[in-house]
């Protein structure tokens, strides 16, 4: 059944696919892009866009952000290893980065990795944290596999209510000789914030993930330079519909426990938020996309957070020269919900989605999960 | 049958080709392009050759261009929409399009919206109308199917001939909560003058709105760039394969009725025009390919209709530099029938599909629609 | 069994390669480049490398080109419709056309338009025929289908050994209302010149040239400009393996007569060359890649026959700028046989087909082209 | 089983990947890096990791690179027909390829033939050797398949430990009329040093060159320029696997013997190393990813030894500009261990290795070779 080609005498590889390689094919009534219904609920909450913020200083870097994004019907997620917990003077930090940027791209990611070798603090951190809580958004923070068990307590303690265990490639269970093996299984029943984890990229990967009790889980490692670095790269539509597979196998091992799918790869405009949606995502997770907004605190520059990484950086800190040299700074509410005179799906993200569904004859983000699709 | 391939585990994707995928292959005895008859006739209407102007200012936004257009054997579709009805004042309107297309392109597209935000004068689209009809041309003009049924009657009344109502996706029938959706079927039915509607992308959209009584479909959505912005794209080999598909199940299943497709998407050169045909369709809507001509009032730039819109644009206004810099314009005598020098089917589109047409041995539009194609 | 694609719903496409498409596998004992012997005989004719130059005055526009192919073991043709017998002073046609290609490609064909709509001289070309003649070299000449009735005889009378009829896509038999078709049967069989004619594109169009009594047929039409303009492309792998097929069955159909099959289209390299003989071709035509020699009159520019069309030209004036910024420009001995200092295979074409048939563990064309081959 | 396809009537081709055309696919318990072991181990010697520099001047061209290798635990394999032992003043011939390469490819090479074109003073040569030797490393040294005959007896007297018989393409019997054909398998037993043979790129000629009683047979020609100039291309996904599969043939056949797989070609980053191992090589043969290296005699320079060939150079002299921009060259240390600022797995190739084989769960090289494959 499924699609494997010989690269080799004897060694098979699987048919993959891109975001890019598919396309939506409207085949029903077309609907008012004013009926679509694009509202997102996971456990307690509930969003009106289905749009997460990837989390990195770059975003949600500032309480401004949160805030607006929240505003905005989406939820921003707080990096706990960031810089946050790190630098006592965030300006500071980001003026350097856009200094060291403007200059090179090496030296942008020794300035990212000098200031993240500073050891976190976890009372500025909380002092932050309850800043970030003292708007109306749900406080989301996301921690890695790895220091997961070390840095929980104190984000429960701040009140941090969705979390994010997010790595670029991780595991329901890590294997280390001799070390502390992490079983998320454990280490979320213990919790009591819903979680949300990954990213994996496959069929397998997805299921064990599921069943750790997590509320939902993370298809994809952002932004791609796993490719080049270590052979690995997750083509986001096969690995959306994989986890769409294991989902409804889970579903079925549960008499109906529906785990969420937040998509986090090659995710550049609204046509790739219809089509990962269509692929089987409940929601995305946006990166460099969002970088633009006027409330992001390095506004024009962008990078995710495995890119701070001490000897094994993946991702650079990237400039938007066109964002950088604007006059006026675009509003997040612009890049969510327009208005636009962007024809390119880089604007009016939202717009962008409703749009598509509509068209496609679909007016909920759970249907349009079944509208035909091409490749060409 | 169809040549589907799993994109994930249990997700089917069809496999689709656009024009530059596919080839013509000459398999028979050559024929003289003299002998090649072009004439395309539909409803009472017979032309020479089987080019349709896009819908826009840019091309029958001068009463020129439509008169020229007729001399060459095709047709201009005026755009009820567009600016011949909101500003009284036309050269400045393109003027200070072509000053901010100099600038930049969102420039361009914001000036393009505010000109299109003034309301529609009925009067003044009416006057501009009569002295569109005072040439010999057969009067033709667009409107979309979001305001089909508000401005029709002035058109009839204008003497509107063939009534073009297109959108870049639409559907035989649209739904919208509580407002009044349009049924094309119904719409059509009570008409005398004879419609062309779409675009459409696939057999099912193809095949409604056939059953609708329109005279031809369109079948495209005009230069794409609602792949970026909506993950919809029409690969238009496919499509219009799949139109002349449903064509033929159309013709069985009313015992004879023949209706016309029309291609607009992915058409540069005199090659995409014959693939088009070869792939089915009765005619071609040229949009960019005839913006260099000195007929038209923008000479030089270009925007399709969806350009305008006030906030979602699709497409952006282009600037051909060449064109603009050139000593001499080129006619659209010479764009359609040459002579000339460009060896890459930019100019002379008719002799460029005669010719195909010749060296492919055959010598009428209907029968080269079976001729042999290859992809590579 | 052949390869094909469903493009849309009803209509089919065969799936055709390129010669880039494709690659040699060397499978067997490695050869030294020393044992392997090029040449090839067709007709009464002998030659040491199976090289033809295309059928330009940029190439054998100059009687010293045709000596130097000759002395260099290949075949220059002369195109009887070019500038020998419509310009007296060559010389000073060759210095206007550099003049225009420094210009413009489209002032450089305008040229090139302008001095073909000059007469054919036949005085002035059965002059310059003997010139060439004097030589020691096979005396080529190449006509169009459409003017081979007419300047035939001449051509006979100054002693054509090897004619060529060819043009872009040519068929057996072309057909025309009122006028009168020539019928390449017929023709072929009245001459006593061995006769080499194309270009064809497929096993059908290959097999009824072969059936007209022609010694060779060509396949390709040269370089490609009819992709854009006609919708027509020659994937040349396909389209020699095809002819290749033709020949079988032709073979057999006639009890063993062997028509020579002449590849022209998308060679550029020795690499190319070595693949259009794997594919089935007995000798490569060659055009740009020969324009650099210091014995080509207009060395650094290129065009082929077709370019010069006064409608429709299929190809333009290219100009070589590494060439013509060369302190000593390249002799034809150093790009067929080396030494040579270029990695790539734009030099020594001889010695790269040489080596990769050593490599391959071949020391014979005809044997060649039954080397393993590989697509990715 | 093989996926063929047929290129023309009656001719097919192997569908064949490259290592681009492969991701690996993480589906199992992640693991920590620092419990991955790549050591790799053939015939007495062993290794930290499976890294072996190509034999080239740009890289073992010094005694300081060899010893560097050894250090980082890799292997640096000398040219014997390189510079060593044609060129007195070491230093002076590198300054004068820097210079030509700052000029222009062409004048590089031509430098580089003319380096070449003076014989090889075996005196000159057993004397460097014998200071690479005084360093720990293991001694290694390359010679052509046509002078291994010639110059073995000096390179064993002089103490060589691994010798690699390596040309582009070769073959386990080479034949030549009349000359004396080298017969591997002959040459091979009478030897007392381990052998590493190569390139070939197929099932065949692995099979063939196992049986020669090499210890390890190289699949590919390095970098690959035989594409343009043979139309010989190894895609070497398909071609690492295929040699696998010979390999297991051959454990079979033999008992036992295990043949080990050394990648040489389209290796460029950590991810292509993780790629080529994955496919089922042992150790990989890196190029021009070490030139930036501070111990390279030509640091910032690289070629590969075919470049050097008189008549028909293969490859070419290329010129890091970022490296010879840097103040600080980049150590060999860093390049294979890291740390590193940079995303993009041109650095810390190792460190990238280790990450790739711990995401997919695997801790030493050879049952990483069973990791899942995807082709997107």
């Amino acid at each position: 059944m499924r699609d494997n080609v010989e690269i080799g005498i004897g060694r098979e590889a699987r048919r993959t696919f891109h975001l890019d390689d598919i396309n939506l094919v409207p085949s029903r009534r077309t609907r008012s892009s004013k009926d679509v219904d694009t509202s997102w609920n996971i456990d307690a909450y509930s969003f009106d866009v289905p749009f997460v913020s990837h989390p990195t200083d770059a975003l949600a870097g500032s309480t401004d952000f949160i805030a607006a994004m929240h505003e905005q019907g989406g939820l921003g997620v707080i990096n706990a290893e960031g810089l946050w917990g790190r630098q006592a003077d965030l300006d500071a930090a980001f003026a350097r980065l856009a200094e060291a940027a403007a200059e090179s791209a090496p030296a942008a990611t020794r300035v990212l990795q000098e200031l993240h070798s500073a050891p976190i603090d976890t009372e500025l951190l909380a002092e932050r944290l309850a800043e970030a809580r003292s708007t109306d958004a749900t406080l989301s923070v996301r921690v890695s596999p790895q220091r997961a068990r070390e840095l929980t307590p104190a984000l429960v303690k701040a009140g941090v209510e969705l979390l994010f265990i997010q790595g670029t490639i991780i595991s329901a269970e890590h294997v280390a000789k001799g070390g502390d093996p992490i079983n998320l299984k454990e280490f979320i029943s213990e919790l009591e914030v819903p979680v949300i984890a990954g990213g994996v990229s496959n069929y397998t990967t997805a299921m064990h993930l599921m069943r750790t009790g997590a509320a939902g889980i993370i298809v994809g490692g952002g932004r791609n330079t796993s490719a080049a670095a270590l052979g690995i790269e997750t083509p986001m539509a096969t690995a959306i519909a994989d986890a769409n597979a294991a989902r409804r196998e889970y579903l079925d091992e549960t008499g109906g426990r529906y785990v969420h799918i937040l998509a986090d790869g090659e995710i550049e405009t609204s046509g790739d938020i219809a089509k990962a949606i269509a692929c089987g995502a409940d929601a995305v997770i946006l990166g460099a996309p969002l970088a633009a907004a006027s409330e992001s605190p390095a506004a024009g520059h962008y990078w995710q957070s495995s890119a701070a990484h001490p000897r094994f950086p993946r991702g650079v800190i990237e400039r938007d020269e066109f964002a950088l040299a604007a006059e006026e700074p675009v509003s997040l509410a612009s890049l969510l919900h327009g208005p636009s005179s962007d024809a390119f799906g880089y604007e009016n993200l939202c717009g962008g989605l409703r749009r598509a569904m509509a068209k496609c004859g679909y007016t909920d983000l759970k249907s349009f999960q079944k509208v035909d699709l091409a490749v060409s």
